[in-house]
């Protein structure tokens, strides 16, 4: 008999985690407040792990007709969560609803269910607050497409217990995903915290006229972001010198001297905005983002392969 | 006839320079100071470049022969220059070096030919001076290895000629590589300012306990890096809204709040740096660094192929 997980919400990262848990052999039951969502969902779910499979991207060891007929539908929160290992929350980034599911789901978790949120950047003591089971609360934060790239935030509450980190962090990587912890609350997590060092920085130098918002992409895409597919910013410093050791002994000056050269952090309105909009929206205008989208995700797709190929 | 380009230092970044520029059929002559080195580089050239052919990663038209074909030695840096269209300087990372060769190419250089540096960090005014020829003087720096890592940010010293600008861009593009340019002199160029951004970012929060040298590489390799290795970071934000009006209005205070909070700049050693060279030693100890370097070359030459067929 499988475990089960719930799923509360069933929009696109609420279909992905069923999509990844099923893989796995996980029974999931999918809850979601507009009950014929989840219709729309099975029908959508179904539709796509039909096209993974034609294309020989179907993850896990069963076929699809195994995988599809462990995905079902909640018609209550109860049935949801009933007898559940896990739930995954993935309603829409608002702290009130966020607050109201986790008090909902409060009243009826069992004492060792784990509660967990999706979200992208609420921090979890926001709304795992008051709580009977905030020791069971926790965030696990995919990245879009979760399918593909399998990364996983796990961010505890100030109250989470750590068997409960410890089992967040084992499922998923039971079901194949890479989870990190984030040990502290902390603004953005650590990838947005990413994200927005290279924004912040390369904004302000596309602000002084330093470098083209394209020349900027061509940095990345054509230059470090080959070494960051396969190796994070340590390891690749590491390997950029005999070991980490000489690395700082040789760079920590420069580093810091650069580091000490970035300037205030932008506004993000004004001039460099204008700069970016224009560029941004001249070379790829928002009709063609839909078709640039479906170029990242073959992209993403086919390098996701490449990285299994290589690791085997 | 082949236009010629002259290549100063025959190390490693030398070599893949010639084997650059002859790949797309121009013919190059290198110098070193010590006459022998050219020897035991041309050994080592053919080596490279029939290894790449046996692998299928030769670039260009022609065959190993002919590229091979294409390399001289010169004897003397006059020999180097003469009747060159650009040379490029590859000695070591040290001022005074590379000030006295360029006093050296200033002295022999024609009114049009292009006097590149390959530095990766000294700024272009600070050895490009006093020069007759300085307004043809610049920098083009490659990123390791340059035959499948196609980045070269080129920057001009204050006096550089725009002409010599294009001229240098359009040759690097000639060849296959993707240059960019940094408009303005400025520490680190972009590629380490952004490279740097990120490790002080993720610098602090190693020390303040918040995350694990080993999940901040995870963040990377199995989580953002994916999509950099395709686009820069803001492609991937456009992307990620309907385009980058609707991201900076989504966004910007999040973002700026985020940069705000990122506290000050570390000195690279004491607690954190003790932190990241225990763990990057134990996970990968120096005697297994070559190794590892083997590793990451074969996946940059695989994602390098995998571009290729995508892009085609």
């Amino acid at each position: 008999m499988s475990q089960k997980i719930g799923i509360v919400g069933s929009g696109l990262i609420g279909r992905s985690w069923a999509m990844l848990f099923a893989a796995s052999e996980f029974s999931v039951a999918i809850y979601d407040v507009i009950h014929e969502n989840v219709d729309t969902a099975l029908v959508d779910i179904q539709a796509q792990l039909n096209n993974l499979e034609s294309k020989g991207l179907l993850r896990g060891k069963i076929n699809v007709k195994q995988q599809f007929a462990l995905i079902s539908k909640a018609n209550t929160l109860e049935e949801c969560l009933q007898n559940a290992i896990h739930v995954q929350e993935c309603v829409f980034e608002d702290l009130e609803l966020k607050k109201k599911v986790f008090r909902e789901l409060d009243s009826i978790a069992s004492d060792d269910i784990v509660l967990c949120s999706s979200t992208s950047c609420i921090l979890p003591s926001l709304f795992q607050v008051d709580l009977k089971h905030r020791a069971q609360a926790i965030v696990g934060h995919p990245v879009n497409p979760p399918y593909f790239i399998p990364l996983v935030e796990v961010i505890p509450n100030k109250h989470t217990d750590p068997e409960i980190v410890k089992r967040t962090r084992a499922l998923f990587t039971t079901i194949g995903q890479k989870p990190v912890v984030i040990k502290k609350e902390i603004n953005g997590f650590v990838g947005n915290r990413i994200q927005f060092a290279i924004l912040s920085e390369t904004y302000r130098l596309i602000e002084d006229d330093v470098i083209s918002v394209e020349d900027v992409d061509t940095v990345m895409a054509d230059g470090f972001g080959l070494r960051w597919a396969f190796m994070g910013p340590w390891e690749t410093a590491h390997l950029n010198a005999t070991g980490m050791k000489e690395y700082f002994e040789k760079y920590r000056k420069s580093m810091s001297s650069v580091c000490h050269d970035f300037g205030p952090v932008p506004t993000f309105e004004g001039k460099g905005a204008d700069i970016m909009v224009k560029e941004m929206h001249k070379r790829i205008p928002v009709e063609d983002l839909p078709e640039r989208r479906k170029w990242r995700d073959e992209r993403l797709i086919a390098l996701s392969q490449l990285k299994k190929k290589l690791d085997h």
